[in-house]
């Protein structure tokens, strides 16, 4: 008793989403074939629309359908700013603060060695280039404060610093309405360390 | 800043998958868009084909590219018995202990309430046709010993016996190399219930 070959494969396709193994992977074959077709046929179309679609921003590095992405295209930020992010929903995130009026650039990743993720794999060449511009000023490193995400920005402070650009970090501390009690040592530790004077 | 209409699209399609909410779905997309965009057009090709290919198997509703499966269409198997599994994996499980020659009908999910899935879901009239093909002597239902397993097993038997055919249940008990002192109470206890003569 064989298993039919395009069910096979199916299960095998799937196995190319993150965290999904050969058990999950034979459990969504089946729910998409057994409960959700009309889902799979979308989830089918959307991959192939998706890659058919999405480049990179030319300047910022994220998705985009356009040359250059909607936010890169307006003229009306101030082009002295530069902010890096990890990946496009740090970059939404950092947009809702409204609290920044600069550019950004998506490195699409962070530095990870166990990972196999090295410089090459983030476009550090890319952003090198952005950031020589002329106009830019100050790259302001906003990737995650993660062990990865602050290797990231270690790496990069020295390479674009190499540069003559000025380089900063976004602060860590304690968040908004956060209490002493509640916060992990090494946060408030960091919080006592980048005390600001008032 | 607006996210890519694609992108987006990409992301709500990836939630037709069992398990997958908003933020695996936004992780999962930006993983096949990065890192492995051969793998993404592979599961498109490999969702639409098996949407195009696989149909049920008219006798045994287990999933087949031809009109009757491998298994069905096997003459030399007994006909007189008709193991009822939940899911095609259970056939193959039951298949690897060489121990039944009989068919096989595949239910393709089991009765369970809160996930709103009644008997018309899990295909009972199809089974029942297919008892009473005039050949099936005894239905042997190896649905799981889980609640809604033992819970779909005990409606096939009323059902069935009502149709007067010979209805039997695998047995529960301990595993082979099983020690009384590992195993848990439920299952000792019924091991002790359903306990053989020699």
């Amino acid at each position: 008793m064989k298993t039919p070959s395009s069910l096979n494969h199916l299960v095998d396709a799937l196995r190319v989403l993150p965290g999904v193994g050969p058990k999950s992977a034979q459990r969504m074959a089946y729910h998409l074939l057994q409960r959700d077709q009309p889902g799979a046929a979308a989830l089918a179309h959307a991959l192939a629309d998706a890659l058919a679609r999405l480049q990179h921003c030319q300047r910022c590095n994220t998705f985009t359908e356009q040359d250059l992405c909607e936010l890169c295209s307006d003229p009306s930020r101030d082009a002295h700013q530069l902010c890096v992010v990890e990946m496009p929903a740090d970059l939404l995130r950092m947009e809702q603060t409204l609290a920044f009026k600069g550019y950004y650039f998506v490195l699409m990743g962070r530095l990870s060695p166990l990972d196999g993720i090295g410089p090459s794999d983030i476009h550090f060449d890319k952003l090198l280039a952005r950031a020589q511009d002329g106009i830019v000023e100050e790259v302001i490193l906003s990737t995650n404060f993660t062990v990865e995400g602050e290797a990231t920005a270690h790496y990069l402070a020295e390479l674009l610093r190499a540069q003559g650009l000025k380089v900063s970090r976004i602060a860590r501390g304690l968040p908004s309405g956060g209490e002493l009690e509640h916060v992990d040592s090494s946060t408030l530790a960091q919080a006592l360390i980048e005390r600001r004077s008032l």
